[in-house]
């Protein structure tokens, strides 16, 4: 069973929009070796386990849940590229051909016009050339070796696509949210290359993949300095045996440890996304916007709540 | 953020293996109205949801969120159906083509081979035809009376399509999980429903979709009569404005009322899924699994630890 | 701009129902090489037509007219094939999981589970191995001779594979319908090749594809010696100038000569399709089908007035 | 059984090319929400039709009729808005790689290249990402409310869609096209909504979805100022009873009324479309031409007669 | 530049039709980790090779190029287990709906109805459930150490598969292709596997998977015991530097030695497949067979040149 | 059985990168009337050929075999176009985001940015709009003359597509191949039209399709002085009977001749592909390098072998 706070699992970053930097971004949510499908394969991976080996279980799907939250963040990412895309200057019940001409001027040129006709401006379950995400991604084998190694091929790739999707921008709200996806991409192969080791195999120095000195991408070197590329968090609520494999000295045989913290990684309020009239959405005209407000006078109070509401939660950073 | 804890929002119940009930039954996981679809386009809306109507978002991704364990609840259901279909009498280590012949010799028949050549007799994301999962599945129009509208479709047929397919077999683990399902989607289309109401929209007595008289579906009257129908679950643990929308007299308008409770719904145990060798699932040899289980000597104590694990949870079901 | 009468291009002959000949006919409806791709490859050519070559413009647009009402005639055919099957004994408000179980009860082992979970038994744009349609089956190159030489190609297989389907059902209702398509197929191979025999190939004896004894296929028989095969008709209302084409001796080069008809074929009464309450189809319970009725009290004489319905147009067969 | 006339449902107002904009267009043709699924899911709901409720059925295969024509026009805006695109200067028999060489020199550039290498400068059955049209859009649940449900979500999203493209481009070809068919869903749209307030719904202020002050959409407005988004038209040549649903105040509950013409809509010349040899489109050269002229001397006097063709339809616009 | 010799690289072992297991099949050809994937993945990498590691680009291509033999050989299987299915009676000239009856009459309910309608009697490029091939399938990430890990799992994918296929049927015609290539795929797992242990892995225990007793499946033991699972041929007319790559002990680190041999392996003849009059397959009717005969009265010595071709080749095993 | 020489049946002309002249050349390769589709077209053909038509089967597999060297020269060229877009100056061991920010800067406003993320600036198996290539695209009748008119078909079609993209970039390095691919798509048309003039038809003055002056084309013009287009090589080591039918006048009916050479088509040598540090490609660092160059120190000499290894090959032209 499934739980959720309304906060991100790291920082959205400010920026410019930029949407194809947004439709790049995409094939690390919908493409085949992105985000939804580690999070598909892994969930699906834990619900047919078969057998008694409850530490693999517990860190193939312990991945899985964090999964969750890449796509989260990965989506909000994409959303915030796209977001005004390239200036915005339209207001609640603003009239649509006026002030968001800017917007729709340039959306038909775009990389995947989808991104602006068929959602408001917001991300899709498709990859950067505008294919639909597939079930037919999801490799679940069965066989637990087979699946671990699998996994490891799944983690190097997508490791390997972002860190080709970073060079590609530098816009700062792209590269904060691709370089924390790097870094746990690193953690994850640290994971499923150490769950090898466990039945013998010697990783030796292939590992990771790809290999870089680090220090040439700096949103990725402060992030590995901090240690995030060799930490695994802790997303059940009732406790895990994934500790038993992720802890000792990492497969990366490069001198460092891996650590299980017992917490959830910290979490980060959620920007608030504003309505865009040009594309309808939300799409309430003044009147229903008043039987909505009716609802609870929730309105003007609201920017005020979401942070609010990011707060309460006890382990979200200040 | 997402957490989870290692138990079932329904409890698994225990008949015999049949395996075209879960080919059929893929269509409530893989289908195009099937839980992926549900929970990826609630997510999706949510994630890129635009402007202050918080309520609507809460209620959205409140649902969002169960429908994960759906997911979880079905893919365990269909695992089930298929195990040792139809008649398993392996053991561990037990020789392929020895032990497992009577699951093998039967498996080119069925409905779908890939449940038995690609998977480990477990659950895919395909659809009852074989296709898989598509992400152009997930409509996320932007508009919020648009995406109300969709979502009200969506669930109704999800609920047409688990009756249909609950009177196509008298199986009790297909039927005591199609049934909560039902019981859940209608209380789905009564969460969608109500929140277009707050719009002003009066649904006379055209819902839920389909009617009919629920003393027919024993299993389903069951959970009606004992209010899963008209009850939504908190599984945000920072809180949740949903109940703003999600009280008051059905939607219905039968008379009943609608109630969001505090707590999530109590969780139950997951039924341990044993090795099939002829499948190669885990797959570990005798060295292998020797280095597996000097891991930790879990071994010998796994089951009784597995019943162990769902026990922790105070809202799990005793 | 297009035009409907309700009534059928061939009269449904009446059989028992058999879901497994339904499939192999979903080949001719939604297959690669299937009704619905020769419509819309048909209107595409048509619409998307270069040049001032008007007789091939009218040639291939008059066909893609005709192909719409085979599209009618062989999804009617699939619902009629589905319903009841095999044995129907439920009635209007009726219990669903009573009345409706022996239809359920065989539903799950059908070669397309989807035509009894997905449809309410009627046809589906899909294929006999639940493939849906997909557009790129559509050709459209633009270059006249390539263009009509495709269609060629698509009329013969098209062809081919319905002598295959017709050899695997003695089903009279299949092969009614088989039959009628076998028939018209050849004529449209004869209107393609005659087209590019107008630019000068001669076809010697290669056509039609397959050549095959139709003695030894009654029902093809019955209308190859009424003259089905060499006829085209007119279902342009403002007039065409494909009669220049179609005309003179058939490019099968068999002693037969081509007839363009200035009226569109003779239409038949299509059969009503009864409720079916274990599928929910239509759906309306007492109090809706209440309100239904109450829009104009219709229900009473409803099929008389559907047989009648059919009776008004000049063209269709007593 | 289906008829036509070579004309058109709306004129094609004339304008520079853009193929840009013939590529944003082409999610109103072939995407998940475009025509090709109006058509086909409608005509499908009407083949399958179960029951006895005949203005029902009537009414959504009325409005399937409609949309072929929609198709139509809209493959032919997509065609018009490629052609000679961006500046045509090639001639009949010109040498391909010399008159034709600006066209091709921009062509690799575009947002769907296949426009120019697959297609010669028309319309494709796919969306504005270039993904085939899938059967799989097409939604015939069987269920009478669920599917005027769907159909009312699929026009509401279309029409969204549609007037986020009207705001992509200033083009005059794409905007005539486009406000009519804004005007035509919102016509549908009520239509599908009164049909579901037969049944007691009330619908409030919810429609029509988006709403939008169309002064700032001077094409639509001049469509709505006449009329054309509250009335239906029969394109049933013996008569339709969908005149008993689709009248009295409209569902939007604005005021307006619902109106049922006895006959089609008025229709309008299709434009020639000239041959483009750096496409090979048609593609005959002299002595093949030639053959074809031989036909019936139809070359010199053609645009004369297509303009002419389009003339004796009384229906026809002058 | 690639060549050929028409012969195959095992025996085709005779034993009767069986249409299912023929299906079963299918996803060994045409499935996600098909001989078709491996092909087009090997082909596709060497392909694009960068870099200077002539001898991992050798040993890629190497067995990319047996792959295409390994297609053929699956092919010709699966052909011949449809062959004639279940029981043939028809001869040249036969009577489609007469002689053909028997096979005709069990078509449609087959698991893949595809294989007698769209296909005559023949293998498509499909996979269990029927799905075509998708080139998505194609890893190709440019990556050495990455694309080699995810050949290792394809490799190993690939062998579980079809020794759960060699489980489900004891057809010899099956089992003896399957076992062939159970023993080629741990060779080429092997071939991977060593790559990367040039590169530093040690893979202690881990290979190759599946492990089993091979006493159990006697056809592929046959086949180890000959070596052949630890055999790499070379079918580089120009030479290949794989041999540096794979020689020495193999990395399931079970004592046993790799081997690169100079020659490719030794070929079989291919068995004849006769005409099937009820699939129109060839097709040529008296007419059309005279005018093929005439082409140089090749049909009387015909079946004794195709086993006379195969003599020719000095590889070929007598 | 297939073997392999290591050269390029037509050399690789040197010019400048061009991204999304590559793009456009993928329709060539990945399409579905590319290259991919008639290699697998005419393998499947073969492979599943019925009766004793030998010269047929001949024919049909000659030219699938040459189809495979197609793939690899058009990959290859592919590859060469992207390769240091637009300028390259990154080194071996070069630090990603320093050297190679030129190609990664322009990278994500390319047609296909999978160009870039998934692969490393190499071909896919995916069309010019980024669809994947698939299976379905294999036509496979079993009807000889219906194979042969559907493979004329194809031909005629790949043919049309090439002189389109040869248009659209005046780029060396693509126009030598396309012009290739013009002269062969022609040679293969005259063979499968040949095919069917030895069962009767006469073709007069339809082909080859398209009909263009090839002094226009100066590269396609060159090759059709040479005879490229009328002549066929034989790739089978162990004879063949196609030329039984490739032989005679051609059937474009134009005074020239078919000729069937006894030889393969001589072979050129392979430029070599530089590493690209920016795509991690082939992404050894130095340790992993100096493992890799300890297998044979063959890294200094590499270059010169390689050349040299074209060499050996007498078919090699100089």
């Amino acid at each position: 069973m499934f739980y959720h706070v309304q906060n991100l699992i790291n920082p959205i970053v400010d920026d410019q929009p930029d949407p194809s930097a947004a439709n790049a971004l995409q094939e690390g949510l919908g493409g085949q070796f992105g985000e939804m499908r580690t999070m598909m394969q892994y969930l699906f991976q834990s619900f047919n386990f078969r057998g008694d080996g409850i530490p693999y279980l517990d860190l193939i799907q312990g991945i899985g849940i964090e999964e969750i939250s890449h796509v989260e963040l990965i989506t909000k990412t994409i959303s915030r590229l796209l977001d005004g895309a390239p200036e915005y200057h339209g207001g609640k019940f603003d009239v649509p051909g006026k002030g968001g001409a800017a917007t729709m001027d340039m959306a038909k040129e775009q990389q995947n016009p989808h991104h602006f006709i068929v959602g408001a401006q917001g991300a899709l379950p498709v990859d950067a050339a505008g294919n639909p995400w597939s079930g037919s991604y999801v490799h679940n084998h069965g066989n637990l070796v087979l699946d671990l190694m699998d996994n490891l091929v799944l983690e190097s790739t997508g490791r390997t696509q972002k860190c080709r999707i970073y060079q590609m921008s530098s816009n700062k709200t792209l590269r904060a949210t691709v370089a924390f996806l790097i870094a746990r991409d690193e953690a994850h192969e640290m994971a499923f290359a150490k769950a090898l080791e466990t039945l013998g195999i010697d990783w030796a120095k292939a590992l990771p993949i790809p290999k870089f000195d680090s220090s040439q991408y700096p949103e990725v070197k402060k992030l590995i300095d901090a240690g995030i590329n060799r930490e695994q968090y802790t997303f059940r609520l009732d406790g895990s045996q994934m500790e038993k494999i992720f802890q000792g000295s990492a497969p990366a045989n490069d001198g460092t440890e891996l650590v299980t913290l017992k917490e959830p990684k910290e979490s980060y309020p959620i920007p608030p996304a504003p309505e865009r009239p040009e594309e309808f959405a939300p799409g309430l005209d003044p009147e229903l916007q008043e039987l909505a407000d009716a609802l609870n006078e929730f309105k003007e109070k609201t920017v005020k709540k979401m942070e609010k509401k990011a707060g309460p939660n006890p382990r979200s950073k200040k």
